[in-house]
């Protein structure tokens, strides 16, 4: 609440002293109404509505590396440049998928328990309907976001088509703790093998402690029941870990007392490093941020004011703290935050700014409630092999040119 | 979290002695996966996606009393008996709309500010979008919402066609106070009138001391744009205030000494009593809530575990406590509730039940943290005139039968 009151008392002060008086003209006493929807009787109801036709630009980011003949493999990243607050709207989700999105019919999906247990389960969806729910906002990011930003110069793209491999929502389901003590895990588990209804069975192996903690059955997002490419009719969730452990069209979790190594965790999800060996099993995503606005490709208008606003997260908790610079790090200053009162979600900072009509160099940087520093590209990127790409929590740097430019830049 | 935990050893209790058994199978040690969808591949990536196929039938309920003739006057309910958790999506968020919905051209639409100010002003969009935002969660609910449950009979209808005109989404905007500041409020000026941009220039009468106090100009909801329905391309918004006082389409505000007594407010949005007399300006909605599952014209499965859970609100202020009674209010039991930290926002709240496969009559009554309590409705019905249809919180009952359906009663 502090910073929030101090963050208004600054901004007044800015748009007050500058935006303001450009950006308004006089109007009459009473002012005319003659706008074409002012004088037709507008739109019917609609069951289910969608965005305005004037929005209609505003949608996923496709990485769809064998194009057309795999359109359901990659990535389709979340527009976070044109996306405000901290929930993301469903039908913009960032999607990542091996073999695209199957159609599952809910009455025939199953789920089973089985491998190291004292009882074999098998559940339909309508059962585990029935199971006492809880709620919870959770990030969920995938451990190859922002790989697009190790290209040998920077892409010249939206924010999002770089770092929207990352979304937020509120889900509702039920800790997967309650069916694992139901079919009555047997000491010698130690892992469990989730595994997905999809025709790449995508499978990945989750330490049991982390599946007894704070792993949910995942029913709903953002009040309603999962979207088909966020796993419907039902996924697993692990909250603050990559993306693909919490594993989509889940149809069965198999107990285990070694991890499986598959084919997801092997050569992929591995993080490669300079001498050669790899590290796997780093499930926890690091402490992150990224403006949103300005970001690149886009345009500032005139001089003066302007909010400086972004998504900040961490895996391993809170976000405790976000910095913003405008001269590339040199120096810092305390963003604003909204929603830091939640773990493993999505964190809203803002501050404002007057842009003198300069150069700038744009950057923010989260630190969590565990002290981890989000840390700069080069040390980074001297942590890794050349052609590592997952765990790519480094600093984004914006340049804004003299003309308003926004670019991508390495720094 | 005291609750929580508490709420989550009830549960896991009552699952494990009851449900549990009986809705799971007993499975093979490796299942086969066999299902059509896990042998074909995936559907690709979308821009803007869409429901399951299986989810069609969950959509707004409409209430359209002039019918094929005016097909979007009236209000477009939420379907909250099939909703979860605390933001509604912005598809099937409620409408109450007067003369349809505009289409509006965000770059056509202009904003004015005018009356008792010292300087008139006129804003674009592209200026409003300009301004330092603010991101905050708050219901919206329309005074007539539950005026369905005013009948002589008790409705046969879902939870959500007769108190649907609730919704809850995560608003992005800037304090009106900003605007209003910049042009001056002159110390005549005690109300603002607020008119929107539809056919219909729905419009009605704000004390300053609201405007000047949380008030917000919204532009964003749930993360994305407006939906056209919601006030395309900006709204007011007053949180915990009738809904139609947070105007949609808002092309004017007016500054004025006194009320205006718009149509708005004087036939509509008035509430009458028993001596004939009516209330106007009854600005707060009051504390509410209404158990969503289970809820009228649903079938309880089988007799053992069932979660009650449902939806609480005040426009007051937090919600302190949800009770819930399973006999008709005869006893009561705490609830636990989730989102309760939020003023004027949506509040889930659950509560473990096992149904011996007798009747049972559920209500749930909902405390707000000004100590304003729920009141039962016949003393609801007692205070206002017959034909009173505005601002009915009182208590919803749900009778179970011995078959398992769920009916809705006065009680």
């Amino acid at each position: 609440m502090k910073d929030r009151r101090l963050f208004l008392r600054r901004s007044a002060a800015v748009v007050s002293g500058a935006v303001a008086a450009a950006l308004v003209g006089r109007a009459s006493a009473e002012p005319l109404a003659g706008e074409p929807w002012e004088r037709v009787y507008g739109a019917g109801f609609t069951r289910y509505g969608q965005p305005s036709r004037f929005e209609q630009p505003v949608g996923r980011h496709f990485g769809q590396p064998y194009g057309e003949l795999a359109p359901g493999s990659g990535a389709a990243l979340s527009p976070i440049e044109a996306l405000e607050g901290i929930i993301t709207p469903n039908p913009v989700h960032f999607i990542r998928s091996h073999s695209g999105t199957p159609d599952i019919d809910p009455k025939a999906h199953r789920l089973y328990i089985h491998g190291l247990v004292d009882r074999p389960l098998r559940f339909s969806v309508d059962a585990l309907l029935h199971y006492p729910r809880i709620t919870r906002t959770y990030f969920l990011e995938c451990s190859g976001n922002s790989s697009r930003a190790l290209t040998p110069q920077p892409a010249q793209v939206p924010a999002g088509a770089m770092h929207g491999n990352i979304s937020c929502a509120e889900w509702t389901g039920f800790p997967l703790r309650m069916l694992l003590e139901e079919a009555g895990v047997r000491p010698q588990a130690k892992w469990i093998l989730a595994e997905g209804a999809d025709s790449a069975h995508m499978s990945r192996s989750v330490p049991l402690e982390k599946a007894l903690d704070d792993a949910v059955i995942a029913l709903y997002q953002n009040g309603e029941r999962l979207r088909p490419e966020q796993g419907y009719p039902l996924r697993l969730l692990l909250p603050g870990w990559e993306g693909n452990m919490s594993v989509k069209w889940l149809r069965r979790i198999k107990l285990t007392d070694e991890p499986t190594h598959t084919k997801d965790e092997t050569s992929k999800y591995t993080d490669a490093l300079p001498d050669g060996r790899a590290l796997q099993f780093t499930f926890e995503m690091g402490v992150k941020s990224v403006i949103t606005r300005p970001s690149s490709t886009m345009q500032l208008a005139e001089r003066g004011f302007q909010e400086i606003s972004g998504i900040a997260w961490s895996g391993a908790g809170r976000v405790r703290r976000v910095e913003v610079s405008t001269d590339g790090g040199k120096t810092w200053a305390e963003a604003a935050l909204t929603g830091a009162e939640r773990p493993r979600a999505l964190v809203r900072f803002r501050y404002p700014w007057q842009w003198n009509g300069g150069t700038a160099l744009l950057q923010s940087r989260a630190i969590d409630e565990k002290g981890n520093v989000q840390p700069v590209r080069r040390d980074w990127v001297a942590r890794y092999a050349p052609d590592a790409r997952f765990h790519n929590n480094s600093i984004v740097s914006w340049a804004v040119e003299t003309d308003g430019r926004v670019k991508h830049v390495y720094a």
